[in-house]
């Protein structure tokens, strides 16, 4: 039954990349009709049933919280916090004046902004006995990853897995990420030949 | 049973702003356990399904797409999304590279941030024929839903309603909104008198 909705969930991302996905050329791959600008909420919902019937085939178990980034983390990680009924927390880019001081920080550059962006995630939502699953929607360079993970390590917690709805699988996250030895699924994994898509 | 599913979720959450809300002074209200940076995935939910029991007690039907702002009004807008089982679009803040020239753009202060910032709304995912439903997660001043209306009202669809989370109900945005003519709810009002958050 897991594997089933797996692999119908991943099923549905995978011809919807494959009917609306475009290349846009240096790596940039535009998805904006169900993941950066207009969401589609079944694919959305489909998304966290799919991390989670992978995760739980992996043995990773026990996820207490969820974490992603502003803004295109938010929806994954929402459908994700609700096939596990857990929170969710999302990493801040400008620092809302409702947020304290002496929160979390990490810094990873933005590939579709062309800039550095300083990550937050207030201590108030990270506790040290915390099993964090992070959710994001592209893995590419890792580098936005590897900010989140840093700042839940700082508070104690433990990533436990890292799961990406998109793999660009020509930028090197994958390698990056490898030696922290945390598991890591990606829903649909896109290669780039002669600039056009593959997806699988 | 419509009004039911209302009142109970309607419930949950004034009773989660009454135990975790704080007033910071200057009009800003924190809830950020639950809308501004932590989500509970079973109360955001909920939202979505209160606002189309409210919205359905209203006789505002045939709603074809939800438009919303990132970054907090992300979750909201999805949840209701869901209830409707139709697209969200959500306005961005800064221009992706992915989105093409030619989108819609308005401007609205940011009561948080203490900045003006610029939406943008693509015309691929707006359509003449659209019945919006505008969500977000504050009604303050009510200039950010005045620059998604406008925006809407560009692409030739027609906004039908405006639901938001929290109102508060002393910075005018109702009467701002109200020569408008369009129908608005707020799941949660809130008063401050003598520093102390009141909700209802």
């Amino acid at each position: 039954m897991r594997r089933d909705a797996y692999n119908r969930q991943m099923q549905a991302l995978i011809e919807r990349i494959r009917a609306e996905g475009s290349y846009l050329g240096r790596g940039i791959i535009k998805v904006d009709g169900f993941l950066n600008h207009q969401l589609d909420p079944q694919l959305t919902l489909g998304m966290g049933v799919a991390f989670k019937a992978r995760f739980d085939a992996a043995g990773v178990t026990g996820i207490t919280r969820i974490v992603s980034a502003e803004v295109s983390g938010i929806a994954p990680a929402l459908a994700t916090g609700l096939a596990y009924d857990v929170p969710v927390v999302y990493a801040r880019k400008k620092k809302p004046i409702t947020m304290a001081d002496g929160v979390y920080e990490a810094t990873a550059p933005s590939r579709t902004k062309g800039e550095m962006v300083t990550l937050r995630l207030s201590p108030e939502y990270l506790h040290a006995t915390d099993r964090v699953l992070i959710i994001d929607d592209f893995l590419a360079t890792g580098q936005t990853l590897v900010a989140l993970i840093e700042m839940v390590q700082k508070s104690g917690a433990a990533v436990v897995g890292i799961g990406c709805v998109i793999e660009k699988t020509f930028e090197g996250g994958r390698e990056r990420l490898a030696p922290l030895g945390i598991p890591l699924h990606s829903l649909a994994h896109i290669t780039v030949q002669n600039d056009e898509l593959s997806v699988r």
